[in-house]
């Protein structure tokens, strides 16, 4: 049995729907990030980095959402959440989430974890940070929306876990002031994801 | 043949360093940073991120240190750079890969590349992040020495392609004035790098 250390609302919400989508037998463990409960002796004896995801498998304990969306595919290779046999294109997804995880993931962070880059009690430069995130946001958007998206899904007509990933990012442009809607294929893919019935399982779940 | 879009002391070195341990037949075209060539139009025609590396296949161009160098894995699995039959090793090399490309690099380039996350005309907050960078860069590589490192390799007894990024993202500890040596596991890594071939053959491409 798969566990999954989680925080509602979180990047870990890709790899919660990515279970879900491979119809994995799972369980859920909260992490409360509101107090700080990643940062906890007992947390980070399962995640020394302290951050979520963290997935617990019989082998071990693996962690960053792009390592974990991979290996959910590749451990359930029925549910076909990558292309598996094709170096290209699996690398094409990987690629992708890359992304997702190394400039869009650390631009949202910008916006409230500033103190990983200046010291924290440095008000004015975190401030400086946080004012400029709604454009680092969008930009990233408008090269997600323009550049990487192929569509219908993310590596085309074939969905991925990249989607789920995507759909998880997706959602935190409002917390930036931004809406989706100007990136119009990302925000009809958001739409078409809402469809799907594991994303809307995972969702429940955080409610 | 591939072509490696790749700047000399750059994280591309990862991937270049990967095609050699392959033995792949490929080209290098050198994207000189200093003079901003990897935000020229015939560069962003090529990567619309404006980053190296970029890999050019007869497939198509895939971006990313941690897609290409699994790709480079996959590609050339007789050169046993990666645990291909092993989802949750593979996923093991995915995860350390993914925590030097988007928290390691990520603090590396909180020193001279501040401009993407404030104002560039910010220089107070610019130089803040500067200062902050050797703190950073000393706990991203006490995390890497002291939890996340196996040994004598990244993975353990197997070498792997997390082994050339791991090694080419230690080169840049003393541009932020610290010294590799009190992260011992990590300073033995790199001498144990330093006697292979391919590392050889990368090092010397770019002097």
């Amino acid at each position: 049995m798969l566990n999954l250390f989680h925080a509602p609302g979180s990047c870990s919400r890709a790899s919660h729907i990515a279970l879900c989508e491979a119809d994995a037998p799972h369980t859920i463990t909260r992490v409360n990030l509101a107090a700080s409960e990643q940062r906890s002796p007992d947390y980070l004896s399962t995640n020394p980095k302290g951050r979520v995801p963290a997935l617990v498998t019989e082998a071990g304990t693996l962690t960053e959402n792009t390592a974990i969306l991979a290996y959910i595919a590749q451990s359930f290779p029925e549910a076909k959440l990558a292309p598996l046999d094709n170096p290209f294109e699996f690398a094409r997804m990987q690629a992708f989430n890359a992304y997702l995880s190394s400039t869009v993931h650390v631009a949202h962070a910008h916006r409230v974890r500033g103190e990983r880059w200046v010291e924290a009690d440095d008000a004015t430069s975190i401030a400086a940070m946080k004012a400029k995130s709604p454009k680092t946001m969008a930009e990233c958007f408008t090269m997600l929306n323009d550049e990487l998206f192929t569509g219908p899904w993310v590596l085309g007509d074939a969905y991925s876990v990249a989607d789920a990933y995507l759909f998880t990012l997706s959602q935190w442009l409002p917390a930036h002031g931004l809406e989706l809607s100007p990136f119009t294929r990302i925000a009809e893919h958001h739409a078409r994801m809402l469809e799907r019935p594991a994303v809307q399982q995972a969702l429940a779940a955080d409610a």
